[in-house]
């Protein structure tokens, strides 16, 4: 089985409200389960907000892996036998926090990423984490993960293709950045050709809702393995549901055509050449 | 100085037509410095046309370096103190068909480049280069060539961008695929989410004019370091100068935003551990 439907709930979190925030992610769940949807991705930072005043702040909304965030969507994975990629900030054993992303299904938690790549303030909050992008075997595909900034480097997202995604899913909180008109989010053209750069999937769910000044690009979307968008940006900057039917087996093959590969014409030994790479 | 105008100059030659395509190389090179143009890209291949019948034929539509079309190049370089990057089939030392691009300024070649990645057919004529991305100095700024599908390899931009490559030229022909109705083709969302990744002006000049049944995206494109479009794509397949003013200033300058540098944001560390990359 390689036909699979994606759900990206776009939300506005509200910084400090965790009880609120956890309670509106878990009802986006439930609506994607109820539109069928076998993966569920949630914005980066889903269960605090994002915009802290100062690292007291973010101390007090982190939470550890086995928190009440995660042990929540566990449950809910169960219940609906879904697939949910979402982030929260993470409080680790070392006592440090990072800006993480779950994956958790029936099973439970199966992967916890550390975003490896820090926008901004962030860098006043969160260590950055030293793994690479979470590529787990789930009932629903081979999913992978990462957070937001992460997408600006290709070198990133071909790690999680070479790693063999078939679908990436990237929570983001995507700071709403000036634009010619007309134009599309440049986010969501890059969530497009990092797609069709690796053959595989990509999910990016953003956030809406200013906060503290801050307002959002509210550029969810979803683009098939040949890069073209499946579902999104909203036209609005509001909560809603996209939802787009994917077929894994097209991000398994990179076939360009009868003689060329996307992954299989790169030429590794000529990147890693020389002091520049 | 770091205020250049560019120019792509869409064209359509036709394979087999040496003389009339260095002509019409040459007209639109005159064109172009007519326009003010600094900088003058033009297509792949565009001495000898793509769509070769046999090696036999793409044998005889090849030259060195210091052949006719290069030399024709360089003199007119000096006539206009233009750079000119352009495409065409190389004979090497060796004996070997190589698909080439050339940087030539008022000095004469600067630069031969040669196709890392070969698209299809061209595996049947050309050998891959063995050699980065050129990138140089030259009055008119730090300047990059790649080739065509080259620009679908995120680590070869990369490679460019990081040896200094303020303007990445790419002369191409790129084959029409078929894409959703109003969008733009994905070759021109690549060309603009290279630019934003790297923080520099790219000008991707493609071809136009059916050959052997093969048409052309005629994307032609030139992307400012922020990734949005200064000129093209071309409403209609034909051939045509566009032009683009750019401040090379903006391409040395990596920030974005107080806390964060396309470049030295990357974690090599990480990208080059493991078996994957």
């Amino acid at each position: 089985m390689s036909a699979v439907r994606v759900a990206c709930h776009q939300l506005a979190p509200v910084v400090g409200e965790l009880a609120a925030n956890r309670e509106r992610a878990l009802a986006a769940i439930d609506a994607a389960a109820a539109a069928g949807a076998q993966v569920v991705v949630l914005p980066e930072l889903v269960s605090s907000g994002y915009v802290f005043e100062d690292a007291a702040e973010a101390h007090a909304l982190a939470e550890p892996a086995d928190g009440p965030t995660l042990t929540g969507w566990a449950a809910r994975a169960a219940t609906h036998d879904v697939l949910i990629a979402g982030g929260f900030p993470e409080r680790g054993d070392d006592g440090r926090l990072y800006n993480s992303a779950a994956l958790v299904d029936a099973s439970g938690v199966r992967a916890v990423y550390r975003k490896a790549h820090l926008w901004d303030r962030e860098s006043l909050f969160f260590t950055p984490g030293d793994e690479p992008p979470a590529v787990i075997d789930t009932a629903h595909g081979r999913i992978g993960l990462i957070v937001c900034y992460d997408l600006e480097f290709p070198e990133w997202t071909r790690a999680a293709a070479l790693r063999g995604a078939e679908l990436l899913c990237v929570p983001t909180n995507w700071p709403l950045l000036p634009r010619p008109p007309s134009e599309r989010p440049m986010e969501v053209l890059r969530t497009m050709v990092t797609a069709s750069t690796n053959r595989m999937a990509v999910a990016a769910c953003d956030r809406c809702g200013a906060e503290r000044g801050v307002e959002w690009v509210a550029g969810t979307a979803i683009a098939g393995p040949d890069g073209w968008l499946l579902a999104g940006p909203p036209e609005r900057a509001e909560p809603q549901l996209l939802l787009a039917d994917l077929d894994l087996a097209d991000a398994r093959d990179k076939a360009l055509g009868p003689r060329n590969d996307a992954l299989a014409d790169r030429r590794p030994a000529l990147y890693d050449a020389g002091p520049h790479t």
